[in-house]
């Protein structure tokens, strides 16, 4: 379990509805339209496309603010995504511009949560995202003080938003149904060998075997990310419909080691 | 088999070597970057991302001139992939930018081949790739004669150059070794409905678990699609080694119907 972490603060829920986005020199906003070959069977941004996107404009913005990939490895420091939530009540379709704003909304010691809202270029949003990291040390395996005041780059643009979207929850499966088993597989990996992040979310949509995503699109995903697999590693897949009609998932390495957990909502 | 069309017309081979690409306004220029999180396990540009540009520039440049995806499904009629060779001899790695050139490089009666260059903004070749293409009719399930007057579009910016890679060759699998399988699901879905044509290419590379991609990258992929297959099909793997180390791989529906055959060199 090399990214082992303690867990994730409590926050304040929910959040308050937010205002609309105003020109910010700390707010990240890159532009992209749904492109031929990016969609999903119903003409819908693909949540690979989108949930890449999200992560590569993470990465450019902390990058553009010096506290990217490439600033930190050379200190053998790297961030691990610890949670995901992306929420699109609207998805948009081939051919239409969509902006991914994206801002450090607040600094915890061992955490930072990144926001991001996905608009239309008039500003009318899509939707919205809420994501959590951690600085690891590849050596000793030990998150960074974010607070540090060698991490001022960080807090220089860290902008307390309001996101109109609720907070993580709390994701337990207490009667987990299997859903079967796959091996992390070459395709599945990133650039660091680990299977990337968005590709867990794929593998839970192609669980859902009976599921009808054109006519009932994926509203809400929300995932935990707990520990990496890597290629050859056989992950395990369980289910659990939640009381509220969430599809609550895990996978587990091995079958014993949770590596992800989530809840999908539609 | 909904898409059965007559094997492909015979070709002279090899093609002789390309000369540097002039300005021509029959060939369409896309440029690229390799973004993070489009890479592979070793930071080269990933398959996926290539096949699907490639078959996003096909459309685009088809678009361009008349024939694309819009201007033909009025008529109840779709263009479908039957052959497709790419081959990398380099494949560009993180940050650097690389332009796609697309063009219409012959028209037979049922079929038309559309050839790609992928170079570096200066012109340096990365690779080169070829396609086949069909253009069906939903209603009749038949080829339409792509030399008829009503697709002058098509043959106005058909211009012969030559390509510097082998033409597709023969592909079949004479001892089979079974590979396992896998159940087409959601995520592995295009807009149509379809098993994305580049998906299935990522489904035979991660059936070669043993093979070490960092070290020996795929120089050359040739794939011949033969049919279609949908969400909850059951896809079986083969693969045979060639003589010359090739990797011949077969991916068939219900372990019966031929949907895939392909050679995948090192």
């Amino acid at each position: 379990m090399p990214y082992a972490i303690s867990p994730h603060p409590k926050r304040s829920s929910p959040y308050p509805m937010t205002t609309p986005l105003v020109e910010d020199p700390r707010i990240g906003r890159f532009p992209f339209v749904v492109e031929p070959f990016s969609e999903d069977c119903a003409g819908r941004l693909s949540w690979r496309f989108l949930g890449n996107h999200l992560l590569r404009c993470a990465s450019l913005h902390a990058g553009a603010h010096g506290f990217g990939f490439d600033d930190m490895i050379g200190k053998r420091l790297v961030w691990v995504l610890s949670r995901l939530v992306v929420e699109m009540p609207n998805m948009p379709t081939t051919g239409q511009h969509y902006d991914i704003h994206t801002w450090v909304a607040r600094i915890y010691r061992q955490f930072t949560d990144r926001h991001f809202a996905i608009t239309a270029p008039d500003g009318t949003p899509y939707g919205h995202a809420f994501s959590t990291w951690a600085l690891i040390n590849l050596d000793s395996r030990e998150p960074v003080d974010l607070t540090d005041s060698r991490m001022a780059g960080l807090s220089d643009v860290c902008t307390e938003r309001p996101l109109p979207i609720a907070p993580p929850g709390r994701l337990r499966l207490t009667q987990p149904e299997a859903l079967g088993e796959t091996v992390a597989s070459y395709t599945d990996l990133d650039i660091n060998g680990h299977v990337n992040s968005i590709r867990y979310i794929e593998m839970m949509l192609d669980r859902l075997k009976d599921h009808d995503f054109a006519a009932q699109p994926v509203r809400r995903i929300e995932v935990a990310y707990s520990a990496e697999a890597y290629r050859g590693d056989r992950l395990t897949f369980y289910r659990q419909t939640a009381t509220d009609g969430r599809q609550l998932m895990e996978i587990r390495r091995d079958d014993t080691l949770p590596v992800v957990k989530a809840a999908i909502a539609f």
